[in-house]
């Protein structure tokens, strides 16, 4: 382990990251607010912290393996987390705890976006705005990691994608071309954005609610600047523009990548993964709607559709923007959009959950199983498209899932340990480690309410989610450190 | 597929089965009970329905191929099951539709001991005797198709033990020694449930109880001649009986047969999955006894060490018997030990779950890939004592795990769509397919109050489980029935 270049690269992240606290400060002063000061004070003291960080080892220049990798990348995620926590613990208004600012912030960053306040319309601007941007960064902290670095790190079965991008990720070293990589995936993010942003203005909401929710959607986050979420705008239009650019955020974006590339769009109705994406979608909106339809929960088709389509592609993306209360919603509801959550949306987009190809790798791997159950001789390749799979990329997506099952289960009884009751436990453990947001029960409106201990807990569990669990596990095992 | 030989099989099997009517019936006579004419008239009914089944085919006598094995497992189970229905269902007591019938018999068959009855200790003995005898029948049923069988058939990485037992299983032919390991493994069941039986008549139960209960222990079954369970004896004695015939009918019943012809008992200690098996069972019981002690749940040690041992084996085991109101433990005390018996007992014993040493290879499997994303060169074995796993070994029981999961998250939801609570669905569908019997919620006293779709869903549940999930799902994918 090189741990002064860790270091190195530390205190650069933390300095860039000091910059996200002007944007705030430039609207708390345009909003005329209360946060304006909080805002400076963050921006000094995290980019001195940064300073500090980066000046003793400033000449150091190993070159980084896969170790150091896998703890730049955890430190990234925990580090930053801390520090966009400083802006919510210093400000008057939401007067909030460290924990809750750690849980708040955190949870903006990996996209998670469940959170603990209420009133939030009632905030400083620069707050509000502050936690959308803190989506939209995390959004794009993990395209570049999920995209340049976890196929190279080989966790969870990305090593599928290593050969995939068109040149950038072929090397074998770790950084030559990340930066090229992110570059060009920043100007698919950025050009997403503003499509987004476009599209809501002109559907109605201001500029700020506009750029805001832009942020949080194209990152799959699920922040609003408000307490009922898309729900406040009360727009089938801005409800469908949503869901527009979920499923576009939930679809790989190695795709978008060579889409940008090659000026082409067929090649996103030939990928398996994408097609299983859509396809889940589809089947669960058509049965939400069907129940919801005999049920009469909504009365008519029309209030139905809507909220059917929005909560299905709400949910099964992970983004847990919500229009409606689907926690009250009838007989499987609730929990088939959780389990939907638990697919999540294509590797490498923003979504969460374990991802739509590891679940259709699971899946004909089961079915390979049977196969060879009843032709012991016969042999049976996995496939993606023409492509047989690698073994040890199916290895790899069976430990993912038996980690992800095994840990989620535990921080189930940990929760339960604290006095939540199944249900709540249950959904607040999904909601974190799928980065969804939105449980069920008492933490169906906000997480507010359960004890610090309970919110540390499920603040692991958004970075298992986010960092694909073995990037952290990795870290908690002495084989790591050794030598 | 041969047909007629399947079809000759059956017709056997249930005149076979037809003489199991016969110890109720003397049991009736004995006390002059109202279920004389029930068990007569179902022997002679199901006596013929096998006489008819097996004569047209009489002369048949196709070598079985692997196909025709798992057709025959099935249908033994599925048609054993219901065939015990018959004299529940003629019986005046208990008056109960023919769904409850069939669930009762085939929740006894397949040892899970889920009731639909309360009232137990009212009913004519001898129905309450041929409970118990139906948990003992398909615990020998079990054995004789996970010790001799499922290893064949290769169902959910059981090959693993192809090659386990000395001698008999060795063989690539379904048929030839199939016969002389039964012979022996049940000389084991039968020693040890005149052993269990006398222990607890010795501790002070009737002798149709003792003989009742060492049924339904050795089988790791869980009815009860009481609605009270085990809790009905009061005894901490009868208790720890249980608790210690529990854990032997737990471990590999080629572990038994080896300390028969070996007369060695050293082996059990080396044995990789007994050495977890206890263990997991020791680490739940102190962290169970550590709660109830903590939360004061039942006042002082005296109470809470007995009853947290035996509920901890009890349900750790997925025998399921009961002494105390376990689903209102404190905290997460009900999941824990419904958790628990999903790793469940030994393969090849008469518990259910997922088995230890299915659990024991996905905790390998994943812990090699955290070591080679840590050495993404080398070469890493998963061991189990000395011996390497085969690959299709673990590809096998991931396949299982896998179907485990998604056909419990399947059935949950189908539950929850007959209107059940989540904390119902998940508890009754985990206590079916683990074959444990009671559940938390609506079904922690006993399953007479859910819709009768919701008990079909729950007995597919228990033949899932009972069956390794494979052995039912093959015979659901066309490829099984093509050509
Ligand atoms: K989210
Ligand atoms: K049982």
């Amino acid at each position: 382990m090189h741990f002064s270049t860790v270091q190195r690269i530390l205190g650069l992240l933390l300095m860039l990251f000091s910059i996200t606290m002007l944007p705030p400060l430039l609207i708390s002063l345009l909003f005329r607010d209360a946060a304006l000061l909080p805002f400076a004070a963050s921006f000094f003291a995290i980019l001195l912290a940064g300073l500090l960080l980066w000046l003793p080892v400033r000449g150091d220049r190993h070159e980084l393996r896969t170790r150091d990798g896998f703890l730049i990348v955890v430190l990234f995620w925990t580090v930053l987390g801390l520090a966009g926590a400083v802006p919510l613990v210093l400000s008057e208004q939401p007067r909030i705890s460290f924990t809750d600012a750690a849980f708040e912030s955190l949870s903006g960053l990996t996209t998670t976006g469940a959170t603990v306040l209420t009133g939030i319309e009632a905030l400083p601007e620069s707050i509000r705005f502050y936690r959308q941007q803190l989506q939209w960064f995390g959004g794009m902290g993990i395209i570049v990691l999920a995209v340049a670095i976890l196929p190279m790190l080989g966790v969870g079965g990305m090593q599928l994608y290593r050969a995939e991008m068109p040149g950038p990720v072929k090397d074998s070293k770790l950084t030559p071309r990340i930066g090229e990589t992110a570059k060009a995936l920043w100007y698919i993010y950025l050009s997403l954005t503003v499509a987004c942003a476009l599209a809501y203005w002109v559907a109605g909401m201001s500029w700020f609610d506009a750029v805001g929710h832009s942020f949080s959607t194209v990152a799959i986050g699920g922040y609003s600047t408000y307490d009922a979420s898309i729900g406040h705008f009360n727009s089938p239009l801005i409800e469908m523009i949503c869901v527009v650019f979920l499923v576009i955020s939930g679809i790989n974006f190695a795709m978008h990548f060579f889409a940008w590339r090659r000026r082409s769009l067929s090649h996103y109705l030939k990928d398996t993964e994408v097609r299983w994406f859509i396809g889940i979608l589809f089947i669960v909106g058509s049965v939400v709607t069907a129940t919801l339809i005999t049920t009469g929960h909504h009365g008519g088709w029309g209030d139905t559709l809507h909220h059917a389509i929005f909560q299905t592609v709400s949910i099964g993306t992970t983004a847990g923007f919500t229009t409606t209360d689907f926690d009250s919603w009838p007989l499987y509801l609730p929990l088939l959009l959780i389990m939907t959550a638990f697919v999540g949306g294509c590797a490498a987009s923003t979504a969460g959950g374990i991802k739509v190809v590891r679940f259709v790798l699971l899946l004909k791997q089961g079915y390979r199983e049977v196969i060879r159950l009843i032709h012991p001789q016969a042999q049976v390749l996995v496939k993606l498209g023409q492509r047989a799979v690698d073994e040890r990329v199916i290895d790899a997506v069976w430990g993912f899932f038996a980690a992800y099952i095994a840990l989620f289960a535990l921080m189930v009884l940990l929760l339960m340990g604290t006095g939540l009751d199944q249900v709540t436990a249950f959904s607040a453990v999904a909601a974190t480690i799928t980065n969804l947001g939105p449980g069920l029960g008492v933490v169906a409106e906000n997480y507010g309410d359960i004890s610090s201990f309970a919110k540390w807990v499920l603040m692991f569990a958004m970075l298992l989610g986010r960092l694909e669990v073995f990037t952290l596990l990795v870290l908690l095992t002495p084989a790591f450190w050794r030598r």
